[in-house]
């Protein structure tokens, strides 16, 4: 296996079925079907959706079936970004080298297209287990779309302590906190959506919840890196500006040296849970360093 | 039956039933939750899940299998009335006599705190449904579920149609439109949910839904009314803003007098649908009077 190729194989899948997804018809609300549609096709790196796929694909090879799961991973997602980008909340006018939404639109348009997607996420997966008749696969759906509801309302109460610290200097077990539930929550969800729909043991999903929390550490760890030397054209955004906001990350509280460092060993961690995991473990070994490595 | 008991009986109900699902818990996002819960228990008058209560009770008498709905329904209310006060859409010191959730506490505050209200609605569901395991109820759980996802789907729509079209002339399709999505939405899906988790039938579903889209119009209209000629105090807020902010209004488009004739008429064909439609129906004939009779 190809690890850039099968990455990329996964990323066209994901932005083909987000674009059928986006409302293109003429209505009262075409422009926030549009800001929507502006900000899930923005080029995400897809990190979510890639990482349910392939945990799914630990044990099941038709993944076609949880594309619904990948679709509204995306989504919520994109909600968290338009909603942290806001003036009332980050402020920030570029994300991924293009306007922010409320930039591009306004601020209205953007709370409301940011509020749509959560909900579009939830309304799709509903109808989804609706249709599905067969009473265990239904069950392992509303199973799924629990762990999805749990991982947003920690996000959510991730990004409020993050505001809430903006310019305080915060102990290291309140920095782990915010992380493990701003950020971590929701690398952790699809981890365990795509363990769940593929009907993995308590065992196996619990083994899986090690991998994807030493992941979720290590993405976070890594955006605090390169939000401080990172390169603000292949970032999409200016650097520095955690620093200004008196943001307490991983770089301002350990310095960088340190923090390289924790990130070097905690995907070490990663690797070691995930390597002899199964046969079709590659893929996620290589994630995890493509964590550590990504440029953006 | 005495309507003005039965209502106060069920909105005490509601009330207690919001105020068990208040986290109190010390943690760090605890001002988070308290802002929730100040929303949430600021009074309003459970209109949604009165009528979701009522709707059940035509069939069924044990509605307490309702509460969650009944919960999932205010939360999902407040989060929108949160994301309309801010200043990025309407703007809104006061809301019933109390200081707006952004103006309380702050605007990263309200932001989040109407994300997780909305995101906590469907937490509460899913959760729910996982645990019914008679097969049946789960399939009607997940029908309601549904209604309700679609139902505030429209009304975000709704919502967006609002305030585009703020200080412009619009069509009486348009301002139709809107209304239908914005607030007939979401007083339409209690009624269906209510229905559903009975296990009405289609047709009595149907029928349901005309009375629902009557008082919803109703509803909307009689808001216009007071928010021209109501008295503030008892409303909790200014009244004429509608005005200055140019917002086009069932009063601003056909004046005072045609607005009443029209909210006359509805609520009588509201009436005639729903009092000959079962021995229980006598609740929701007087819930539609007391739409048009309310002053706040």
């Amino acid at each position: 296996m190809n690890f850039k190729e099968e990455l990329s194989k996964y990323i066209d899948i994901i932005n083909s079925e987000l674009q059928k997804y986006i409302e293109t018809k003429e209505c009262p609300e075409s422009v926030l079907n549009e800001a929507k549609g502006y900000s899930l096709l923005a080029g995400g790196k897809r990190l979510r959706p890639i990482l349910m796929i392939a945990t799914y694909s630990l044990f099941k090879e038709d993944y076609e079936k949880c594309f619904k799961y990948a679709i509204a991973l995306e989504m919520v997602h994109t909600f968290s970004l338009i909603h942290d980008d806001l003036p009332g909340i980050d402020n920030d006018d570029y994300r991924r080298g293009k306007l922010t939404n409320h930039k591009k639109y306004n601020e209205a348009t953007a709370i409301l297209a940011g509020d749509s997607l959560l909900n579009g996420a939830y309304k799709i997966l509903i109808d989804d287990i609706g249709n599905t008749s067969n009473v265990d696969e239904r069950a392992r759906k509303i199973e799924a779309l629990y762990e999805l509801s749990y991982g947003i309302d920690r996000m959510i109460a991730g990004e409020y302590v993050d505001t809430e610290f903006e310019g305080k200097e915060i102990s290291s077990d309140y920095l782990e906190y915010m992380h493990e539930n701003k950020t971590g929550a929701l690398i952790k969800a699809p981890v365990k959506i795509g363990a769940i729909l593929a009907a993995a043991s308590k065992d196996e999903i619990s083994e899986l919840e090690k991998y994807a929390e030493k992941i979720g550490l290590a993405f976070q760890i890594k955006d605090d890196i390169l939000s401080e030397i990172g390169n603000a054209e292949e970032l999409g955004k200016p650097v520095g500006n955690d620093r200004e906001r008196g943001k307490c990350t991983y770089v301002t509280k350990y310095g960088l040296e340190t923090a390289t460092k924790m990130l070097d060993e905690i995907i070490d961690e990663a690797i070691n849970i995930i390597k002899n995991y199964n046969k079709n473990s590659e893929f996620l070994v290589e994630l995890a360093l493509y964590i550590k490595n990504r440029n953006k």
